[in-house]
Formats: C-alpha cells, structure tokens, sequence
C-alpha cells in the first residue's frame, strides 16, 4: 500500500482527492493536512463524505511525521506557497505531484511573467515532469515530481497537440473558447461565487490575460517543436462541474474528416481516458462530468478553412485530481486506470 | 417627490429597494448608503443596474445631509444596528420603514428573547406599526415608525390570519413547513452559500428555533386575541427568488371549500396584492417570482381533518422590499399599488 | 454470473439499472428492452454510457429469447403492463424485481382503488416480497417475485417504521411533506417538465391525493400491526435527484434524544445502507445523492409534542433502482452491498 | 389604441408578447390565436398570468374577426406556416410583425437554400423591411410587413455592423461563439429540453450549419456592402433567458480602444436599447436578462491581431418579442421604447 498525504485539502480538488484516494485499492491515506481547518472533522467541511466517521484534518505543519511515513505527497496549496512547502518531502525522496503551476513551467521567466512571483526553487524545474500522460507516460513513470496540468490546459493540449504534431493546423490563428462550470473557481468564500449571482448568469472573464494561455503555448511549443500561439478565452458557466472547449483552428493542408481520425487513433489508441468521436458526433459536458475522460469531436470547416474541435472534460478530474491520481499510479507503477473508473460507463 | 434614503443599500433588499425606488414615479431616491460600499458606483456592485450611471453609495456616516432632506428613511441593516441608526431620524419626524426585526414586536421580552441582544430603544416599540397592511392598514397610515414584517411571516400570517379569526381552525397544532430561495440568505460571503454547494442541494434549518416563530405567534396572537402556537420549519431551495409554504392546520368545524373561500374574499377583497384561489388549484413559486403578490391556494383534507394551505410570495418583495414600498406608499397618503404593478399580469 | 434483463430500459430507473448491472461484479447484463427504443444504440439515447459502444436496445417482444437464458427481470414498466408482461418469465421461475406498483400491495381493493385499474394477475400477490431489506431481508431471500418499493415511500417508511413499531409516536395525525428531484416524474416529453418550467420554480402536487399514501399506509400497518394513517404532501424541487421529506409525528410519551438514537440503533444496526444522525444535525439532500444510502435525522419538538424527523436518499437509487439490486443481491445470496458502494464515502 | 393579434401565441415568444402588449400604453391586445390552445384560458397555459383572468386564446381560424377590426399582427408561427397564415392580412392591409424567418431574407434563393421549403409569397420579399431599428429606423416606420430579426443574429450584427463599415476588421474570417439559454429552443415537448437533460450540461449545437448564419451573412452584406463570411457556432447553456455572443474578428488596421468606442458611439449614440461599454469592462447575461436591451463590450488582442467583443441580450426580448414591439412602435409613430422600459435600471 502507497502512504499518501494530502496537503491543502479543504478546497475543491483536495476534496476530490480525498474520495478517490480514499478508495483507492493500492492507497492508504494518511493525512489530509489543511492549515484552516486542522483539527476538525473531515465530515463537518465535506457533509457527503459521512462515511469518513471522525477523521480529522491535520496540520500543514505536521511536517515530521508526515515526512516520516508518507510515499506521496499531493499539493493542493496556492501557487508559490505549494513548491516552498514541498521542498521537504522533495528533499527526503518523497514523491510530490503538485496541482498548483510551480512544476509546470520550463522557462523560469515565463512562469515568473504569468505567476508575478518568484519561483521559491527554480532549480528544481529541470527535473519536474510536466503530468499530462497522454505526452509524458515514461517521464512520469521515472518522475519525482510532476507538476499537474491545468484544467483548461488539458482540455486545450489533448485535442490540439496531434494535429499540431502532424501539421495539419497551423502553429498560429488558434482560438480557444473554453467553458468552465464553478469548481473551477475554487472553494472560495467571495461575493461573485454565491449562487444567486451566478444561477441563470454567464460572462467571459480573464479575455486575453488568462494564465493558462502561457502554459498551453509552451507546452505545446515545446512538444511539438514549433512556436504556437494561442487566444484562450474562458467563460463561466452555472454547472457545477465541467470544461467544455470550442477550438477554432486553420487548416493548413486539404484533410478528410477519415484523416483526422486516423491521426487521433494513433496518438489516442492507448490512451484509456481519452476517447475521440469519429463519427461526426460531438461530445457535451455530461458525457464526461464526474469521470477521468477527456472527450474530443470535430467538424472541418470547409468554408472558413478550418477545423471546429469541441473537447471536455471535468475540471475537478482531468483537469485536476483525477488527473493527478493518474500521474501517482504511473509513478508507482500501477496500472494507470486504477482507482479511476468510476462514473459512466 | 418623496426624498427616499436607504441605510444599508449593499444586499439583496436594498438593491430591490433601489430598483423599485428608482422607478417609482413619486419618489426621488437621493441616498443608498453603505458603510462597506461607501464612495464607489452603484452599478460596479450590482452590474444590473447599468443605467444607474455614475450614482455611488454614500457613507452610512453622512447622517447630517440625510437628516436634512430626506422625507422616508428604508432600514436595510441588520437588528439592533438598525434601530440605533434609526434614532436621529426618528426624532427629526423622519418617516421610518425598518426593515429589520427591531420594530416588529410589541413584547421587548419576546424580541431580547428571540434576537439575543438588548434593544436600542424599547421605548419606540409601543408607537411602531407592524406594517403588514392587510392587517394594519390605517395604522400604518398614521405611522411614524413601521416594522417591516419577515419573509416568512408575512407568507405565515397572511393565510392563516382570516382562518383563524373565524375560528374555522384551531390556534394550537399549526405545521408551517416553509422552503425559501437562497436571496433569503443574503448577500454574504459565505461558503454554504457558493453556487456549488447550494446547487441540487435542499435542506431544513433552524429547525424548531427559527427566530420567524416568535413574530409569526406574536402577531397572530394580538391580532386573533388567541394565543396562536405554531411549528415552523423553514428550507433552503436551490433557486434565487421566492418563498412557498405548505401550511397543516386542525380543522375547528365542518366546512366547505366555498366556506374557506368566502372567507378569505371577506378579508382580502380590498387587498391588491393577495389572490387566493378559489378553484381549488395550487399556486406555484412561479406564480408570484418578482411580483410584489402573495398567492394563496388550499385543501380540505378531511381524513385528517386539517386544511392544507399552499402559500407563496417573493421574498425580497412581499416578503421584504416590495412590501417596504407598500408601506411607504400608504404612510403618504399614495394608491398603495404606486410603483409596485411589475413582473407578471 | 446472473444473467440479467431490463425491461423497459430507456427511463430514467431504466438507465440507472443499466449503469449498475453493467459494472456488477456477479451480473452479466444480457438484455436491455425497449419497445420504443427497440433496435437502436444505447448510447444514442444515453450519451454518458459512450463506452457501452454498439449495445443495442433489444425489443420487448424478445421473449423468447430472454425467457431462455435470464436469471433475474428488471422491470421498468408502468404498472398493470409491468405485471402482465412479467408474468411468463415468473412461470418460467425467473426471479423477478417489479419497479411498479404491482406487486407492492396485499390488499387487492386497495392496490385498484390507488391505481384505478384491475391487477392482471392478483393471485400473484400472496406470494410477492414488498423489497425493503430493511424490513423483510429473509423473505426477499427466499422471495421469487419483489415488489420494489416506491421512492417516497421508502423514504417515509425507513425512518417511521421503528419509531412506530416501538410506540413512541402515533400512528395517526403523522404528516409527510416531501421534496423530490425532477428525475421522480420520468424522462417523459411533457411541456411541464421542461428546463425552462422547472428551473426557479418549486410547487406541491398530488395534496391529499398522491398514490404512495395508501402504500406507505399499508406497509407500515401491516409491519407494526397499527392502523397508520398519514397525510402525504409531495413537491417538486428544480433539481434533478434526490427526495427528502421533513415528518411532524405526534409523540406518545416522554423521550429523549438518545433513546430515539437506540431505536433506531436497534433497527438499523445491521442495515449497510441507512445512517441515522445521533449528534442532533440534519441530512441533507447531497448528503445522499448518486448513492445507495438512506440518511436520517431528527429533533425534538416538546413545545408541539411531537418529532420532526428529516430522512433523504437518491430516488432513482435507494429509491428504485439501486434497491432494486439490492433485492437482487439478497435474492441471489449475495451480500446485499454487491455493486452498490458507490457515490460518497 | 392599436388592436393588436398575436397568432402563435402558445410559445415563449408568444407567451412574451402577451406579457409586453398587455401592458403596453397605446395597445389594445385583442387576439390571441392558437390552434392548439384555441378555447382554453391563456393562464391555465401561463399560470404566471394569474391576472389575466378568463382571457382565452382563440383559433387561428377566426381570421374574417381578427381581419375585421386588427391594426397590427404578430404571427409567432414556424417558417412558411408564416407567410401563408400572414398573407390575408397583408392583402387587407394590416401592417405585420414576422417573428419566423419568412421575411428576413433579401434572396429567395439563400432562404429556401437555408430553410429548405418553398416561400409561400417571394413577391413580398422585396416591400418586406429587416426590422433591425439600428440599421433600418427610417424604412421600419415606412413598412407593412416587418422581418423580424433572429435572436442570434441580432447578437451578431448589432457589434459587427459598425466595426465592418468603417473597416475596422475584415469581412472574412470573423467567428462568433454564441451561447444562449433553453428558451431559444422553443416552449416544446422534447425529451432533450427536460429539466434533467439540460441541467449542468453544456453543448454546441448545429455546428458549421446553423440557420442563422446565411442571415447574419446577408444582412450585414448588404449593409456594409462588402460580401461577409462567418463562422457561427451555437450552445445550449443551463439558463432560462439569453444569449452571450463571443466574437473574434481580424483586424484590419492599427487602431486603439478610444477609437472602438467612438465608432460604436457615432452609429449607436440614438440607439436606446443598445450599451457599447468605453471602459474596458465586458456585459454579461445577467445585465440583460429580462431587459430590451443589447450591451457590447471588447477587448483588442494586440498579439492575435484581432478584436474580441462580447455582445448579449435577452433572446426573446431584443432577441424576438421585444424587438417585435420596438417595431411596432416606429411603425405606429410611438416612441420606441414604450411599453420596453422595464427590467433592470
């Protein structure tokens, strides 16, 4: 049994993480430290998980004895606070897969330009691995620490960077109208979040400045070996769980839709948690909430010489915890699927 | 033109209150103040209000100009507070709509008791209006200081008070199970109160301590001369407006339907703002959603010899600021409809 | 492995069963039925289940078919056709689990008078099992026809039976007021189930005429041997799973919290999917949504003399199909958990 | 007073002119056909126009009354169905508002290619009048026979009119991503539309071949005189009320956001239903829900070189039966905005 420790586990992903590890066949979790709500009642923050009976949050600061007898460690802290506070267990040898953007990045400059913050350990980007499995399964296999990707970013790479491989869209022009349910704003005590704001509303946010744009180009440049730029515009939808990307991408060669399938199956064909339509079909957000999928359908649009991907995902799973979850059973060897077929069939 | 204040204009019932109050084709509304929102625009809070233009909020503080031109105060703050800041306007002969539970009673022991606080100025209890015009109409008239009833109060009493008068039901053994849109909750920043954990989510709260028990018993009591006990059960609906409660009341007398409803034409006759119907058909929360009406619908329930009655109203109107303004229209000598006829036909 | 059927699988029981049975450990799903669906994919009607790949809707005139190879029949058909369509696989001794009204009753008189139809086949119901484990585990195991019990009425019946049972409260004068989720009504094309009527609306339905009255009725007089007679007001909630209902019953004598605690201790201790709440807080609706569980909570009224008791579950789960498998599960001498441990922890 | 009919009047269009003519000041509503409803109460279909009182729908047939003593029709009927059921009262004289597509189109061709039917009247195409009051005031208040707009195009031409002829952003390569509420699908009984399909989902829909698109291309072609291409996509979001338009448009020349504003002010200055936001900030649903009116704001994507502009309205308000009765008042003299001015401030 993997010994894993949650640390910021009183929001959203923390919480998802908290279910799915729980039942994990291969997992034992032993702590779910949360600086705010160290001391209480898992059940009294999370009334669904009554199952869970008295256990406790612990303390973030309930370092040594974490140190002590923990396998894995997954962070759910705030960017720059996460890679500080996971500097111990990265330095003890503990495996950390680290859901904030610290161990994303390559390019110092461009983590520190997007993030304005300086990198609490910078040395340490080089050997982080970037945790998206369908582009990284051996180098999180031999990983200590993986940084997870973003929910829009996944949602946003998956769909684009076989295309992008195979040059049959261009590098430049891609626009990514992206649609995000609520979690993916966090568990955060604010006015805008209140339901009777957001019920029967919907509003762009972040246009031309959201964070994740810097994190899509470069993943994608990097894996691709060409400089790609993107628009990324994220809206804000009244579900609770739920990306769902309306990608408008040039053409740059005459393509069949047939093509396009078959390049799909030979990057996807292994892929267990992504599943692409190829039959016209499109895929919508509840074919894929409250599961590890990420779904992808598309139309060439002949007229506009361009291909409309529509790709989804539930941000609080592939976009986030489910993902990370992921990441820990390649780094332990285990099959990639276990502990994350739930949901539907 | 009726110079109007709101003290305490940043929450859902003072935003009603500067929607109808703006509109009002008698009232020039010169002050919303806000202690927190003090200086910024209206419409920065309440992006609905775009034609508001550059109106602000003003400070709580600015009490001098308001004492001087201002002709009715609305009260949005909460208990205690409110009658405190309501005191200078009260002497200066400013007319007063408090909105808060501080003018609701005429027992200062039920209201320490109910509230937990010790009341600013007991002293004014006496000479304030509970200011449920269909009770209190010509009081009301005359008043100086009126106590604006709660949400769920005035969905209670208004259907039970014709009942009870008439004795056709008994004054012991009344269930109020009563479910409220999140508005009901304000507009705080809390976490239970976030889109996603209120979302296909319903419960009960407060259950047998819910502070409108004391008001509605209270009322009743004084204005049917019987000592009225009820049990009071309010829920949390996951949608923004409205209040609905199904009401279980022992039958007094063998009755009919037509009894019930010539009953209620006798004291609701005069009444524009409540509608009972007569056919045996329910009102729904939709019926009355952003309507300033209180509908009413029933059934004998003969083999346990109870009246069943559905009752519903939107709780920031009827239920708070709608029927604020009703208030004021009638304290001013207006059609007590003025400013009030919008949402449904 | 069983081999199982559904018949009448394209409703909202329907697909729930289809999810449950398809990753049952010990079931082999054979046979999904549906007349109007006949022939087409599942996955055309239901896109979440995009993995079930090319399994098709089989006509329910198959019989032939599944009479030779079936273990156990779902059905999912409205009453009297469900028991008439049900009645060659019983004389075959398939086992059978009935999701309608047809086998729920003893009483003939009372099941045509709810129902206002003539049971095809009446003799059957001396040795049909009403399906509440928790009332009748032994008979299910020995039973060859289930009746599955209604959604409210599983609701009603967990949390009053042992309290009646043991005399603490009355068995007349108990009130049931009821909140489901939309998904009780079906996956029908009505005008009144659409988003856009259901979305901010709440309303009752069925007052003093709604068809689980006389179930829970019987049930509960049969189970205790007291004549119980309640009032059963049902509403629907703009969300779509889940019922909880809030029950004001009359209290026989003098008790407190803890001995209802040790009642139900009594009752449900062995009982893997009923949680009773014995520290004073309250269930709520996604305390128990997407699992097999049934929550219960209570107050004491002293001022009323009464208990007012909150009991919630998912009505499609614990309220149709997920305790459809659970009778399966006892049928079949497996542990009744089998398949049904998903949804929270 | 202007007699008015409505035939169609048993959607959500209809619905909502009901609600705007009933309390219009200069409108006499006497008609309202349908032949499904024909006989029956219009609230028992619309129970939120309690007050409406015994007023029921007529039937569609009773042409000889309605051409008698009519001044103005609104036909809310399906294209083709349209002009047929329109052409009696053209013939007489009686000036109409279109709300189907029958008259929107200049080119016969394009709409018999887009709607696949054949026009029931082509030679009225030509007298026929775009009701767009931003583009066409003059020849509006000149019309007998008004095209009323659709909702998604007006959404779309309202932003793009002006940046194309001034030459702002190229005619080609223009996409708008819109979003809109269920109420766009119509007032009918599909299985797709039911509360539990449509809630916390998300889709596109008619992707690459959506209706509107050859409208939108049309009207704005002829406007600006400059043949214009555009990708169209259409969602269904989890709303009642209203569409979100996301457009990405290329530019044409350097230019800043001061001088965006001041085209949009230059042709929308006289325009009362029509916001354009100068300071940087973005509308969103809720800004209009439930008003007439259509707010712009956008942002300049330097890197992509383009313009993004977020654009939404109320799609059966300025989207349909509000711009109907905007029509309506310039082609009768009104102002136009009267009886329009409700909603938000």
């Amino acid at each position: 049994m993997i010994n894993a420790a949650i640390i910021g586990a009183n929001g959203y992903t923390g919480k998802e993480l908290i279910k799915i590890l729980h039942s994990h066949p291969s997992v034992n979790l032993k702590y779910c430290a949360s600086r705010k709500e160290a001391g209480t009642k898992i059940r009294d923050t999370f009334i669904e998980f009554y199952r869970l009976g008295d256990m406790k949050f612990c303390d973030t600061a309930e370092e040594e004895a974490m140190l002590k007898d923990t396998d894995v460690v997954f962070s759910a802290l705030p960017h720059a606070a996460s890679a500080e506070l996971m500097l111990p267990y990265i330095k003890k040898g503990i495996k950390v897969v680290d859901l904030s953007a610290d161990f994303r990045y390559k390019s110092l400059e461009l983590y520190e330009k997007t993030y304005k913050v300086v990198h609490p350990c910078p040395q340490l980007l080089e050997q982080a691995v970037y945790g998206l499995p369908e582009l990284n399964f051996d180098k999180i296999a031999a990983a200590k620490i993986v940084g997870n990707p973003g929910c829009y970013t996944t949602c946003s790479i998956l769909p684009l960077y076989p295309l992008l491989s195979e040059s049959v869209i261009n590098s430049k022009g891609i626009i990514i109208d992206a649609k995000s349910g609520v979690s993916g704003a966090g568990r955060k005590a604010e006015t805008s979040l209140l339901f009777n704001e957001v019920s029967e509303d919907f509003k762009a946010y972040g246009v031309t400045t959201h964070r994740h744009t810097s994190e899509i180009e470069e993943v994608l440049s990097l894996a691709t070996k060409k400089e790609t730029v993107v628009c990324f515009t994220p809206h804000l939808l009244p579900v609770k769980r739920g990306i769902l990307s309306t990608i408008y991408a040039p053409l740059n060669k005459n393509i069949t839709e047939n093509d396009i399938s078959d390049i799909y199956s030979k990057y996807y064909a292994g892929a267990p948690f992504v599943s692409v339509y190829t039959d016209g079909s499109l895929p919508q957000l509840k074919s894929v909430a409250y599961t590890n999928d990420c779904h992808i359908g598309f139309k060439l649009d002949k007229k506009n010489n361009q291909i409309i991907i529509i790709s989804c995902l539930d941000n609080i799973l592939k976009g986030a915890s489910g993902q990370a979850v992921q990441n820990m059973n390649i780094m332990f060897g285990l099959n990639q699927t276990a502990g994350l077929l739930f949901g539907n069939i």
